[in-house]
């Protein structure tokens, strides 16, 4: 079997100010020297892609508290990169907003609508990324790992909005999240809002893993329905 | 960067007498000899791994009709095959209840319930092909892709009580689909029951091509809704 490199490489994604971001480092060296490039390395010898790939972003980009990591896709066109054949797998990674983890020098966070000169596919890696969030946001409760713990609607309103890169409306988002069973108050205020008004109620989400919200109901065995 | 061996496979699912079916075929030399494996084979080197999969199917196991072809994950393990590493980009392949595709010698259908003894990791692969296709049957369209072209309420409902491993009703199924707009009449009827009944009407998917078939609909900026 010919022998090929792998390298895991990650989207990691956070919404900050008010706009949907990723991370990436800048190529101190050649090929693309000065291009921006997802996070990741090699593949090591004892290691699953997994464990590489939050290893690797814990030692490159100290991004140790992800809420979220899953596996995008493999990238495999021949041609991806310069010089001998690398595959790369792929990862979605996420971080709550209320996180601001520290970054090395060569490292910073770009709005996806906003991108830099980017290396190799990364570009189709990140917006590929971009896509299975706003996706898992309509048919899981994966929201839970862009949010903060504690939140106002309207904070979560922010939230979402910026994610799924259109306005949402609070009310709707309240409304649906709570129907489907993965919002919960905290029984707690965020304070007086700026205008000196009634506190605004604390949320959390109900369960911080992912799951499917809204499966195909009636297709369920008789014995889960009820 | 070290270089490692890179296989693509296949889980190729298909509703055949009542039952999820996967095809595998019988290993002949060593490693694992006798076992039962899943269909695939080294990537090439001018290929990316959907294309490999692909070509793999259709010179092996004569499986060129596939109605639906998607990645399911990269399977790392690094003790997962015996000898130098290899890893394995996994893809779930579906075929309509209608087709028979001609198989070679080596090669079976068997119900996912009751497998043989299997090589390697793949009896993993096979599961995670199942509950793939279980959940992208609740948030997705991708009923089209397991059953025939036009096809009774009955028929449709034997197609999703397999592949779900349940039994599902006929008239929720038939009621969730056509609101979703999934289901449309032909116009025809699959001719008298029978016990010589009133004709059934033939159905058949409104769209042959994966999508999400509930998405958060109220997040959906506004000049979608409507």
């Amino acid at each position: 079997m010919s022998r090929l490199g792998h390298e895991v490489l990650a989207a990691v994604l956070q919404v900050r100010s008010r706009s949907l971001q990723v991370l990436l480092w800048q190529r101190a060296r050649e090929p693309q020297v000065g291009r921006w490039a997802l996070p990741g390395g090699r593949l090591g010898a004892v290691e699953d892609v997994e464990s590489s790939v939050r290893r690797q972003l814990a030692e490159k980009v100290d991004v140790r508290q992800l809420s979220h990591v899953e596996q995008l896709a493999v990238f495999s066109a021949p041609d991806r990169m310069p010089g001998p054949r690398v595959l790369a797998t792929a990862f979605l990674g996420l971080v709550p907003s209320d996180n601001d983890p520290e970054l090395p020098e060569d490292t910073r966070w770009f709005p996806i609508d906003d991108l830099p000169k980017t290396a190799f596919d990364h570009e189709a890696i990140v917006l590929r990324a971009r896509d299975r969030l706003r996706s898992k946001l309509s048919y899981t409760n994966l929201g839970f790992a862009l949010a903060p713990p504690t939140f106002t609607v309207s904070e979560l309103r922010g939230v979402y909005s910026a994610a799924l890169g259109h306005r949402v409306s609070a009310t709707n988002l309240q409304r649906v999240l709570t129907r489907r069973g993965q919002l919960e108050a905290t029984g707690q205020t965020a304070g007086s809002g700026p205008t000196g008004g009634r506190p605004a109620a604390l949320f959390r989400f109900t369960c911080r893993d992912m799951f499917i919200t809204d499966p195909f109901a009636v297709l369920r065995p008789p014995t889960v329905r009820s």
